[in-house]
């Protein structure tokens, strides 16, 4: 069995270059005389690798200097808790917007913490669009500690083209479009991202917070989910997941490689129109979401027909394009095609489909 | 160069065995055509790994079934909150025994929660002991909901030989002698350890608990800091960690193949009295705890003088024998020779400080 192109949304498919990086390194480090994963995280070796992977995030993303990058564990989950933790303030509520799942979930846990708005959703047709103003009526209020979007999402396959209007401090889930394409940081108060889809093995997240965000906390709020620990600490508060982060610093030279984000995303446009264009002349196969705000990164697909969905599935699998079933909420298929994905994994997905398409017309 | 003897306290060394079965399945990983680090953590793939991480954890330390396994994020530092958060009830104290700097942050974390009664401390001889019943006068409430301890003290080289006799549900922190001699694991309420000093890499925690211990956390308790939530979901609410916990898998693999934790306690019983036999002869090195409280796992030790203190460490990493400071708090030297580090990694630390003392009497 030779490697296959992995379609999943996370933990997802992983620069080969960099794993064989890593594999080469596993026994010894250059120089070190020991595995990254047996170095203590208070040594010279590791300090080298965790200040060059802040610095390259700073690059990459062009990171102003008034923003702090931390490296935290507890993945999205524990940042729906953190964000109301350590964003609000008991005095004033917090908008989010309904996108899919994870804001959901997102809102639901700040509502253990603060009062929440549910500004806007998209669930009336089952989140295959963005609410955004000018189209659905929406307001966003000021008087708010923050406002709150997942910018990409996962699941259902949208993605924001453009920010919502607010004067609150933005905050966003980037976890699957993290440099994937350009963000201007300067838009959010903070920004986090899981790494096990761009930027990673699972085990690390990556949040940039305006410093201005890292004040005191909710009261009650544990010390490990005060983002002025690990912020103050340079994320060495406590041991790190010092591994993760490793193969996220490799992940991140590999993107500088590259030519950085911005190459990248004209690489993500290309294959996304290329999955695209073939779903809108398909007759057998339709995209999921409205045209204007799909997600360059997963891309949901149905043939209307569940046993045709398996039967695709399985077919595709057999031919070393796996991991294409959707979201067990949603059903159908999902091609997830992150960075380190290659057009040509792509391409097969599309000759696949149009091979099935024949076959099963 | 070639591989040290790395006397870190955590990360720490990993058996050079496990480092090659990684290095060998990196890329691929057999019958996958993918990196474990690139695995759905909702695949069968995947899947298999867990169940034969949490299966292998029971075997070896022969876990009753009316205990959970759970593989959680955040390091023992998370911990320090979700014992209380879980356990108290906001309506009786806990009781914390102060043996070092790490159950003096546990208690200061659940000071945030819950009212903590400090039952004993050997602060007063800079943690050179293990404060118990007969030898310093302390009592254990029965009226609290669960009594704290750190089972071995990491920094200042002292462990339990016999536990504090409380009827209130005894809590534990292993970290740093998890699997490397035998513990009854009906004697605790909930033992937890942070991976990197006996289990594998950072970024991954071990919590056994009993099911009575998994009821309803205090108010205001977030979903991902809630024993229940990972008890509930086989440690899969989230993303998992899910490279660590297949390294953890392979050091238990290894753990088994040594013969399990009996075989390994006998090895580190020698390891530790070839160190200590050494100490107790020597002229110019001494060891810091009393006798009957000394850890198999983290041996502190001073000539008395900080300029030779360094002098020592210096001369001993260019000998290939690393990371022999003492901690930042402490000073001195301190070897920690957990599982992985061979005996014959404790002979040549021996005979290098006997050429030490030799040269520098």
């Amino acid at each position: 069995m030779s490697r296959v192109y992995n379609f999943s949304a996370g933990p997802s498919m992983l620069p080969e270059e960099v794993l064989k990086k890593a594999q080469e390194e596993m026994v010894e480090y250059p120089g070190a005389g020991m595995s990254v994963m047996e170095m203590s995280h208070r040594s010279k070796a590791f300090d080298d690798i965790i200040k060059e992977a802040e610095a390259l995030v700073r690059e990459l993303m062009n990171i102003p200097d008034n923003y702090k990058v931390m490296f935290l564990q507890g993945g999205g989950s524990t940042q729906f808790a953190m964000v109301p933790l350590n964003l609000g303030t008991g005095k004033k509520a917090a908008d989010y917007i309904i996108t899919g799942q994870w804001a959901k979930k997102a809102a639901q846990e700040a509502e253990k913490f603060i009062k929440v708005n549910k500004v806007a959703s998209s669930a009336d047709k089952t989140f295959s669009y963005i609410p955004k103003p000018g189209r659905e009526a929406f307001s966003l209020k000021d008087e708010v500690d923050y406002c709150y979007i997942c910018f990409n999402n996962t699941i259902y396959g949208t993605r924001y083209t453009e920010l919502p209007k607010t004067d609150a401090p933005l905050v966003a889930d980037i976890s699957s479009n993290a440099m994937s394409e350009v963000i201007n940081v300067e838009d959010f108060a903070l920004l986090f991202a899981g790494a096990q889809k761009n930027l990673g093995p699972a085990g690390v997240v990556m949040v940039i917070a305006r410093e201005d965000m890292l004040g005191e906390p909710l009261e009650g709020t544990p010390t490990m989910l005060t983002y002025k620990t690990h912020a103050d600490a340079g994320s060495l508060y406590n041991t790190p997941p010092t591994y993760s982060i490793y193969i996220f610093k490799l992940v991140l030279e590999w993107i500088k490689s590259k030519g950085g984000i911005a190459e990248l995303q004209k690489i993500n446009e290309k294959k996304a129109k290329l999955l695209y264009d073939y779903l809108d002349s398909s007759k057998l196969f339709k995209g999921t979401v409205v045209p204007e705000d799909r997600s360059l990164m997963n891309v949901p697909f149905v043939t209307g027909n569940d046993e045709l969905d398996a039967k695709f599935v399985k077919e595709a699998a057999a031919a070393g394009l796996v991991n294409l079933k959707g979201h067990r909420t949603v059903g159908g298929m999902r091609a997830s095609i992150y960075n380190a994905m290659p057009i040509e994994g792509v391409q097969a997905l599309v000759d696949f489909m149009k091979k099935f398409e024949a076959e099963n017309a």
